[in-house]
């Protein structure tokens, strides 16, 4: 095993010889641009900008499968690029190489209302498609908050708010359609809402982060939007207590569509930024999906269930625009961080716990953040067991930079110890490799090198990432 | 590509060897008896029975992998076998070698009520799964009728009745342990709801129907028992009737619990064998989940739409022993099959199509089924757009053989052409190896083909399986 060597650089011979025919190819969809190419090494999280040689805008499958069979033919690396709102690294060039950017595949290709699906390309952003779905009485609810693109939700594994009760890119993916890392084009399932005929290849691509092909068109499931919704905060004395209210709901059933957690620091910084005046104390926020009478219900029971572990402070609302005043503190959680500490970076990081351990995970991590001196806000996907940190981090204090690196360290290790996993929804990129390393057993990462290996002998599809080769 | 050619059977020295080791560990638990090998190579199916030569009781994961590391160091195979309810031939030994059977691994090793999951042991069957959870308010909603081990559900991808509400065993896999066709015991994840960190090593093994390792430990996601059931049975003029009051159904977001078909013909067998009195006309069952309210209200709803779509004779129930009684025509239809014509068998298969084709693909079958002369009572999950045919057939009857052989292509083809797939839930097996040549591309088949030798380059693990290898 050749732990955390870097993949060697692009060779330049062979680079040249695969722009040269790009740029014929492509005209002004090809560029070696230095503003283009840093830009599409940039990246939400705190990795240093790694550019690529060149970028390559495409703009269907055929030529996805162009693009790779060329750089296959000369051994140059591929870095898949949708929106460009990972946060864990997972666009960067670290090999140098073509970024293969899909972001003007914006065709929603199908949409079949029958059947709650439809097909699209890898460049449609989600809120391009619930846009496009609203008419219909359709929606798609995988909600990570940024504006990306369904190829990267779906090569990042991404959830989000809604995934309590609507699941994940895993389980809202019915099938891909992927480019190779030989360029063949290969559609990965049917339209069926279920199949057992063979290995399930799509779920080998959901979460692969672009490191065995290239998703080019994703067949999703979606839902029809609800007649009724109903949303509601109340504030908690602890976060125990507010975690232990949601342990309750999911326990007894209640279909919850969407239920967060901010802690003391999160609400501190909200008020700040927002002027919202709440308590500031632990807060959950949740939202109920279904008929008019189902969602009183929902909402009523949750007040009951909170109120027994101290809730108070309660607010209701059903009318769309009191439901997104009572989200807005949600919502402007990560620009609420600068209130905090202006000019560093935020280092936005997720761990999962099982939900039985998740108070014990916030808990602990709180008092670590405490005792480390840093300023780290918690927000939380509570009832999968899922919350985020962001890290204020000063990238040119040596010092701090090696402070907050020991605290992921601690916080991943904690989740894991908790029987949790170092990513609920990010995924690995360049900056959880190493942590990759310890969720994993040795035979269990060997699994993963070998199908590495079986797609991608040559290791050019997205080099450096996920997984030590 | 080495299509249809049987992989060799076993060398009679490494047999030899691998039989008198295991014989000398296992003692009692190690047999060549000629019963119970005929019965390990039994299955629901009309495949000829193929016997292994030998047949291992294991009772940990740790003895698993040790006779996996003896069976691979002597090239001998192993055949993964649980309950032995598999209908497409997963469990027969083409290439002789050891059946490995996991049924003594009965253990439920932990159930985390908080965090709704439990861990248990391959040989687990669903039945005592959820005889040992009631008193806990929980359950494990897979139900694919037979009393299946747990370990065979997930390696066949299992579904049935309630998949339309709880997901299939893709969505209810939290974590496996597996032994790898090298004897490596490997735990494929946590307990967290959801992970992003790195290949989804999970959905890999559920499926791949033992030919990528042994599954000897699942965790699965349970479901609290609802407060409130409500079930009913409603008759329709016609299959294409009862199908568009399904698909008004799933799009008005009513979340169905259970939504079955049965079409006429199941009808008359199931008032012969059962005497129910049922008019003879196809028949929707369904069952709603929830609060006392909000089952009323489903199934007030539910009632609207079936209404409109030509619905009647409608019968409710919500005590359990009344929901028994309504849901027996569906529990006896495989019984009822006999009542059609005696000393044959029952070949029963599945596909899949997208739900807007459900009616077009049962009706076009029908009128198939009666153009063929066969007799095969159709049954479905129609909310998943899944049915099975059970087609009776005298395997002693060389042309009523090569009938039904058609029959089924003709059946897979028209479910293909639809957008659809050969198995929505029995799996592959031997069975269906033809057509999931059929499903996916070449260069699909081709990663398959490639996942497979990258983690079983001997093939030793359910060789004949799945793939032409």
């Amino acid at each position: 095993m050749t732990k955390h060597v870097s993949p060697p650089r692009v060779a330049p011979e062979a680079l040249e010889k695969v722009c040269a025919e790009l740029a014929a190819k492509f005209g002004a969809r090809f560029t070696q641009s230095a503003a283009v190419r840093q830009q599409h090494g940039h990246n939400l999280s705190w990795t240093p900008n790694e550019p690529p040689d060149a970028v390559v805008f495409a703009q269907s499958t055929e030529e996805v499968a162009g693009i790779v069979k060329l750089c296959a033919a000369h051994g140059v690396p591929i870095i898949p690029y949708g929106a460009g709102t990972s946060l864990e690294g997972h666009v960067n060039a670290p090999c140098g190489g073509v970024s293969l950017d899909v972001s003007q595949m914006k065709a929603i290709l199908a949409v079949h209302a029958e059947d709650l699906d439809c097909v699209v390309q890898a460049g449609v952003t989600r809120k391009q498609l619930n846009e496009y779905l609203r008419d219909m009485g359709l929606f798609f609810p995988i909600d990570p908050g940024a504006d990306a693109s369904i190829g990267g939700m779906a090569s990042t594994r991404a959830s989000g708010t809604n995934a309590v009760r609507y699941g994940t890119m895993k389980d809202n993916v019915l099938a891909l359609t992927v480019v190779t890392p030989d360029g063949e084009i290969v559609k990965t399932g049917s339209r069926a809402r279920k199949s057992s005929a063979g290995y399930d290849l799509t779920r080998m691509f959901v979460g692969a982060e672009g490191t065995l092909g290239v998703i080019t068109e994703i067949t999703l499931r979606l839902s029809g939007i609800p007649e009724a919704m109903s949303a509601g905060i109340c504030s908690f004395p602890t976060i125990r207590a507010a975690c232990d209210a949601v342990i309750a709901t999911i326990q007894s059933s209640l279909p919850v569509a969407r239920i967060e957690l901010m802690d003391t620091i999160s609400i501190k910084g909200i008020n700040a930024y927002s002027k919202l005046g709440l308590p500031e104390q632990p807060l959950l926020l949740f939202e109920f999906h279904g008929t008019e009478a189902g969602v009183d219900e929902q909402a009523k029971r949750f007040g009951d269930i909170a109120t027994e572990f101290g809730g108070g402070n309660f607010e209701y609302a059903t009318k769309p625009e009191d439901r997104t005043r009572l989200w807005q503190a949600r919502h402007d959680a990560y620009w609420s961080f600068s209130t905090h500490r202006t000019g560093v970076s935020v280092l936005s990081t997720d761990v999962c716990v099982p939900i039985s351990r998740l108070a014990e995970c916030v808990e602990e991590t709180e008092r670590d953040i405490q005792a480390s001196g840093l300023i780290a806000p918690i927000v939380g996907h509570v009832g999968d067991g899922n919350f985020h940190c962001g890290v204020m981090v000063d990238t040119n204090d040596a010092k701090e930079v090696a402070d907050v690196e020991a605290f992921l360290k601690r916080l991943v290790k904690r989740a894991q110890s908790m029987e949790g996993t170092c990513t609920g929804e990010h995924g690995i990129g360049q900056a959880k490799m190493k942590y990759l390393e310890g969720e994993h057993s040795t035979a269990g990462l060997d699994l993963m090198r070998r199908i590495k290996r079986a797609l991608d002998p040559n290791n050019i599809m997205n080099p450096g990432k996920v997984l030590y080769m």
